[in-house]
């Protein structure tokens, strides 16, 4: 998506470790407008129309989640870090390991909020080695849930998540997949065509 | 909002602990249309016209700071919990605990995305006994922005939080303040005049 690419090239800055933040629109301070416009771009990607909910998981994943639910017209789910006291048994869980925080961390999902008859969207906004996004899956087909797809903003194409999901054959897009970052220059992967 | 009251009448339930869920339409599974509703309902209150963002705190409060600052035509920005690598120097941070997690935690907001020239609303789901809200408006007054109003869905009256804001002059609306909470019965306030 070329717009996204733009908007990374513009504001996006590399940081030692491979980071690339994209907080000024993404995932800290967020411009809810163009979350529309990912939201619109993913819809020509999937059929959003037989979407029974939007996936995503806490915290950064949500604003977009919510964004592209609210648009296809269905709720949004956010699997949860961690085990608080608000959610008492009945739950889907997926053990995880969190990139940006270096620890190992519980994916939930309450099993009232999803089962056999959804079919899910899974929405992130970044994937990187994609662990946060196999402990969606996990869940996904722990519920016998239909997994209709796995849309994602920023894809970091050199740390292979996504091109692991690929050859599983799963339905995934990315708007906008990373190849190579420095901090003078990001080279980015061609679309996928619609 | 009598549309909320009836809707956590209906589907709300109470847990030991003072714990009342809403997690089917509010903050696990979110309903981005009543969020929508929930929305146009705070515009009533607080001059949205003014503000130039939306602020709230990871993660359970995004959902409905994200759709409120949509409608708004404003940036969302959410505090962010405890310290990861993707954000270096330059922070706001507020030490606050967690009722939910029994724990302690620090919300953070890059200086970046907050300054002086903001006027700020404050939106969360839920709040009972305020330290979130407390760590959120420590943060923009050491931001020297100007805080416009605080805007709640849910607030749990018999905890005093938001009294205690009240008490201290801040423009705050909940949506719905529950007085008392039995597994059979839910009380609540009357609503503030608009």
């Amino acid at each position: 998506m070329e717009a996204l690419k733009e908007r990374i090239r513009r504001e996006g800055r590399v940081l030692p470790g491979n980071i690339i933040k994209v907080d000024g629109f993404l995932n800290h301070r967020v411009d809810t407008a163009f979350m529309e416009e990912l939201a619109d771009e993913f819809a020509r990607y999937f059929d959003v129309s037989k979407i029974t909910m939007v996936l995503t998981a806490e915290a950064s994943g949500i604003a977009l989640a919510t964004i592209c639910a609210n648009k296809y017209g269905v709720p949004m789910v956010f699997a949860k870090k961690a085990k608080s006291d608000n959610i008492e048994g009945g739950l889907y869980q997926s053990e995880i390991f969190s990139y940006t925080y270096k620890k190992k961390a519980t994916l939930i999902v309450a099993q009232e909020w999803l089962g056999p008859e959804d079919k899910v969207l899974i929405i992130d906004d970044f994937m990187a080695k994609g662990y946060a996004m196999q402990g969606l899956i996990d869940i996904v087909n722990a519920a016998g849930a239909e997994l209709v797809g796995i849309g994602v903003a920023v894809e970091k194409g050199f740390q292979h998540g996504g091109d692991s999901f690929r050859e599983q054959g799963y339905n995934i897009h990315s708007l906008a997949v990373i190849e190579e970052a420095t901090p003078d220059h990001i080279t980015f992967r061609e679309d996928d065509p619609v």
